[in-house]
């Protein structure tokens, strides 16, 4: 009985074991796990057909007790019995990987405190960054789940209407500001007809995934209210072909940070710790440009899923619901080029001396994350990643 | 060759034949088409397997011609050939209707002037009532798919926090002012892969639905700002089970009313006709309350899927997109509770003498209506009705 052979220092070890769907030339999508470089095809190395769905839904349904036992039996292969699994290996540069669930609903909420004090100041300066709501609930709204799209699909520039403060009439054409928002996704596994308390997360919720939720800010500044965000949004969100379970991420487990004023009953996590310390990364064209530290999220994902259902609403398996924009206090932890250039009035100085406040055409955009991991070193949720085209 | 015995004034004659998804005791859901006081058992009547799918997707996604050469079929069993239907009719009052459909997104909109005009004085009683972008851009948001449920579904009284004006702090609890809004909606059958323009409007939506979207202005005022409703109505939305095919609705066709200002070119409408003079009707516990009139609307559906679209946001079929409340200008023209009774400052008197300003556990209510016919008479686009059950 021989341990795997992995690459040294990889995020993607025994303590990860990601799922999504990969496919090759030629083969229908099905299930596989990140293990070092390559991935594994479950379905192959486990005989079980739901393996082979070319999608997580029907796993994800099944329910912690059955995560639990796939990842035990996939941390003693890759630990103790090797050779189960390396006849099912794939070199992971040669898979193609699609979209790993089919979303359900799709909510995003607004629950780091530094983005909503950084956008409240920039889109409502008369105002307190803060609404009176902020601390009392964790706010969210749909997004549209239709235009969820896997990791390296491409941000066709949208357009649509614009009026900027001093214009009397409203204009038409593509967005100006476009944007990113780095964010975390929880991904619903088990279904409920009614209220998911905070104790009840880790019963409903498989894992997380990165999301970015490609942003219009003219779009959006225009047409947000009262309603909220509607085609500023509905593009595209991309997310991150690995979903990390929640098993995988005993040891990013952190508190939250305190609540002033107290919160409601239902939002009560004391204890539960379901603060994830969690590093993100941004990087535009290759180089590194924000840091943001999910640790510091005022919100956890289960004060969010215990919100979202308190009002009775049903949950499905796949619904996928992102944290927010993560935005930590310093200027390189922002979340967000309006963030991270002040609106356009602080823009960003590339490396090649280039300055950038919104995306431009070809632009590439990558967010990746780490966290600590249960071996003492660290594990990666992959990344999430897209280029701009110009607007059609 | 005889014509089928129809009821007299019937609202499903020839010129309606709206489709559903039925069951009868110890069946399988399938496609019906309401015709008199029966349900033609589709699947049954043409031998066409994609009316025993338990769903309309699949039909909706063979699009137009191929509803025009069903609806041309029906047309001609009914009018000319009784005895091709007669063996599949089963009475209309023996199925149990189920969801017509699997909802993609649920978008609703905000097009009623009227309507928007009343809210905003409540909700924004130191502002204009329209904001700014109202008469620009047809305004909308996207609401929970997964609470999308058929008519007769019990309304759970949801609970969740509000916070009057005068109080310190929020409250969490049963809402006090739970709301219907009437709503006419449109279902896309063909996707789209962009933007969807305003004359390309009947090649992807294929009919009409009645909505309730349950609303509870407690939660909702207090949640809303700045990122839109979510608690406050996704708990459960209610359709009719029976989606009237645009082909239908010919006779219905007006112009919109007057646009000032302009509107931009993709939003320009001028000579298409898709005002649509539905009237609709609210009833609470079987007395008539309200007669909201839909031609008044100031955006038309055409214009709501091009906005929707028009930032490259894909179409899928099951893509359900909602009016917005309708109100007309008169009091008894208001298409919700808190319209009909000025947010509680003028309760409406019933007919045993109580008031309602908000619903009260134990009412049903039920939304009706009508439009012309091709035939000359009307047709019915059935009923949206639910009941309002305690908090759990």
């Amino acid at each position: 009985m021989n341990p795997l052979d992995l690459p040294e220092g990889t995020l993607f070890g025994a303590d990860n074991l990601p799922y999504g769907v990969f496919s090759t030339p030629g083969s229908t999508p099905r299930t596989g796990v990140a293990i070092g470089d390559h991935v594994l095809d479950l379905a192959a190395a486990t005989g079980d057909g739901v393996h082979a769905t070319g999608s997580l839904d029907a796993f994800l349904a099944r329910g912690p007790q059955a995560w639990a036992a796939v990842r035990a039996q996939l941390v003693r292969w890759v630990t103790e019995d090797a050779a189960a699994v390396e006849p099912h290996l794939l070199p992971r540069d040669a898979v193609t990987m699609h979209l790993p669930f089919t979303v359900a609903d799709y909510v995003d909420f607004y629950s780091s405190q530094h983005h909503a004090e950084n956008i409240g100041c920039m889109f409502r300066p008369d105002s307190p960054p803060l609404t009176p709501n902020w601390k009392h609930l964790p706010i969210g709204y749909h997004g549209r789940a239709g235009t969820v799209a896997v990791s390296g699909t491409d941000v066709v520039r949208p357009s649509g209407q614009r009026k900027a403060p001093a214009d009397d009439l409203p204009t038409f054409g593509p967005s100006r500001r476009l944007d990113i928002e780095a964010e975390v996704g929880f991904v619903v596994g088990v279904p409920s007809d009614g209220p998911v308390t905070v104790d009840a997360f880790a019963e409903h919720v498989f894992g997380v995934c990165l999301v970015n939720d490609w942003s219009s800010r003219d779009l959006q500044a225009w047409e947000y209210v009262p309603l909220g965000p509607f085609l500023g949004k509905s593009f595209l969100t991309s997310v991150s072909p690995w979903v990390v379970p929640l098993a995988a991420l005993e040891a990013a487990r952190v508190d939250p940070p305190a609540r002033e004023p107290a919160v409601l009953p239902y939002l009560d996590d004391a204890g539960l710790r379901w603060g994830l310390d969690l590093a993100l990364e941004v990087h535009l064209n290759g180089e590194h440009v924000s840091s943001p530290p999910f640790a510091q999220m005022y919100w956890t994902p289960a004060q969010q899923l215990a919100h979202m259902t308190v009002n009775g609403a049903t949950l499905r398996t796949g619904d996928l619901f992102a944290s927010g924009t993560v935005s930590g206090p310093g200027r390189d932890q922002r979340g967000s080029f309006i963030e991270l250039s002040w609106g356009g009035a602080e823009p960003l100085t590339l490396a090649d001396g280039s300055t950038r406040s919104f995306l431009e055409d070809g632009d590439t955009v990558t967010l990746t994350a780490t966290a600590p991991g249960t071996g003492g070193g660290r594990i990666g949720l992959g990344e999430v990643t897209g280029t701009v085209l110009p607007a059609r």
